[in-house]
């Protein structure tokens, strides 16, 4: 069993690189105190694996914050410019992207409207890619580029970056993972990799790293971006199905005499609570107005505004009870304009919630996002860092130099 | 790093202890070589480890099938009798219970017809403890008996065999772990440990080991008994869950001007596709028809049972198409009542399943239990062996040798 042993000690290795890597990256500057109580290794093993990452230029080490008495204590910081990914969040009507340093930090973020109609695949890439230069141009030269995540509201093939179907943009089986790597290449000479994502998959890893949901281990993240997705995080790790493409919740159906949804379906939860719904609902127009705006409508006491959104909420808390007797989750966050509605609508939503089964409803939060409508933004940069966790060197050694031009 | 490497090997060797275990106990009697290449280990490493399970009087060395040519091979099978489990199905009008061999072959069975009302947990106990005599009576005197496993149509938290709600039995709060050990204790002068689990949950379990299921990795198992649960594997492991309360789809709200549901709320699942829905839609009387006769009425050409079987399968298939785009499984496999309505309504039910989404509806098989009205039975047996396995030794240590009265 030699030889077995000598790979599992390598693997002890990189697990514990691992470990104090992502340590840092969630938790910031960090004590060499703090992570030898944190990974259970003694403080000579955790002074070789620190010295490896700050000759890998990934961490330095500084003055940290003064202890009640005594000299300052030395803390581990990640480097955010020394491995940064691009990110970006592709919306049906609202592309945003950032600059995402080591450690989290957003160095730079752009956002620009287009319209829904006549938005292919290919425009897209178009603007991610002019929207990259201008995020580039935006941050200090020599940052390590590791790689570039996407976030798309439809269903998406992890292992080729094939975008199956994506309804409220039209598109269906676009290669978008191998678009946006050659785009990036060829206006920038050479690209890491790039890795898409659904959108709400994305939220939900962003709200359970470092958002709302931090500390929990069963999260689900529902998007509300036109449609309604969902991102569900269990024991800790995105939720495992056939071929990565669970999580429609917005596709529950829920009124077989309800309308026609643009899955081809009728009655789907997301004809109850997308945006289209609760704007028409309220009597505008949608495509020109948000769920905000309703919002903003009923304060001032519009009476369709108001059952509008008390429609809605009913429908909410009905879903979501059920998402607590399939799921039994600890935490249910309300992402882009189903947060908007929850300070509305909480009264009948946990009166709806109230129905599901009470050993299960006892545990569950619902929360708006901690990270506003950026979670799917920081869950795409989120799935480029979780290449360089692993793997740190080969992550730099596969990085590309920033210069602006 | 020396401490962590010796705990490390001890691991690697009870991990490859437990994968020949397991081999046995799913796949049968397998031969050494076939061992050396699913474990990947070494001939030597396989023959002593082997050794220290025929030690143990779990597998015994005997001449297996004769290859083409030549002597034949010995194969290492599993001894039955050597660790058994004592499993319960407490179904809501019935009581199934056997004694389940190593290598999972059933060594005796037996069932009881009860009455739903005025059944409680110390009335199911009663029955348990009376039936486990008749079953001991009914297998060779020494096996050692290992653990009892339970099924239970209801909400149950694993940690300590509480079954906090089951809606169909009545029951609230009842520590049926605590109370079966106890009562077989009494009676039996000592007991091993009870492991109490959800029907629908050890069903998944069952039907994935060696079931119709065995080889997917995403695989949902719908009970009907009375009500509906389902049960839900992914990546080869039973679902978590905050409390692992979850996967009560039976209960998904899904038309909300519906009938009220035993759970207290309105227009669930289980009011359309339950038995008791079936059969009075039918035209029987509930409690005393089941599923079964409105199958043979539907055959002999009654046109009410013909109307209520197609609305069944339409519900049956709207709420498999919310599953197939909320899991995106492998394989969906319906149980008790629910398979017999399959033949009846597949038409209806694969026309609705074709409503979900394509990426998803493409990946699913939806499937009759490869163990008939046994999944429940079976997965209470696995829930005792998954404790065999990990460690064997401890297990048998803690077995106790059955005699009979």
């Amino acid at each position: 069993m030699e030889a077995l042993s000598a790979a599992t000690q390598d693997e002890v290795r990189r697990h514990n690189l691992a470990r104090i890597l992502r340590r840092l990256h969630v938790g910031g500057p960090t004590s060499r105190s703090d992570l030898v109580a944190f990974t259970g290794l003694n403080r000579s093993t955790v002074g070789v694996l620190v010295a490896e990452l700050a000759d890998a230029g990934l961490v330095v080490e500084q003055a940290g914050a003064t202890g009640s008495v005594g000299r300052p204590s030395l803390v581990v910081a990640p480097v955010p410019e020394s491995a940064v990914a691009i990110a970006f969040d592709v919306r049906v009507e609202r592309l945003v992207g950032a600059v995402v340093g080591f450690g989290g930090q957003v160095l730079a973020r752009q956002e620009q409207v287009h319209r829904r109609s006549g938005f292919k695949p290919s425009t897209g890439v178009k603007q991610m890619v002019s929207m990259a230069h201008a995020l580039v141009a935006a941050v200090p030269t020599g940052v390590r580029w590791i790689g570039t995540g996407v976030g798309v509201p439809g269903i998406v093939d992890l292992s080729d970056g094939l975008v199956r179907l994506a309804p409220n943009l039209g598109w269906v089986d676009a290669p978008l993972g191998e678009m946006v790597t050659e785009a990036l290449e060829i206006d920038f000479g050479s690209s890491p990799a790039t890795v898409i994502g659904n959108d709400a998959d994305l939220g939900a890893v962003a709200e359970h790293v470092r958002g709302a949901a931090a500390g929990s281990r069963n999260v689900i993240y529902l998007s509300g971006e036109v449609g309604v997705g969902g991102g569900i995080v269990l024991d800790g790790r995105l939720m495992s199905s056939a071929g990565g493409y669970g999580g429609e919740v917005g596709h529950m159906v829920m009124n077989p005499l309800g309308e026609v949804c643009r899955c081809g379906s009728r009655g789907c939860w997301e004809t109850m609570i997308g945006r289209d719904a609760i704007v028409r609902g309220a009597g505008l127009v949608a495509e020109s107005a948000e769920v905000i705006d309703v919002v903003r409508a009923a304060d001032l006491g519009d009476t369709q505004a108001k059952q509008s959104l008390a429609d809605a909420g009913d429908w909410l808390g009905t879903g979501i009870g059920n998402l607590v007797n399939i799921f039994n989750p600890e935490v249910i966050v309300l992402g882009g304009h189903l947060g908007d509605l929850l300070p509305q609508v909480s009264g009948v939503l946990f009166d709806r919630v109230g129905n599901s089964i009470r050993p299960s409803r006892e545990q569950v939060t619902v929360v708006a996002p901690g990270l506003g409508r950026d979670s799917t933004l920081i869950g795409a940069a989120e799935g480029v860092f979780a290449s360089l966790l692993p793997d740190p060197l080969g992550a730099l050694a596969r990085s590309i130099t920033l210069v602006p031009r």
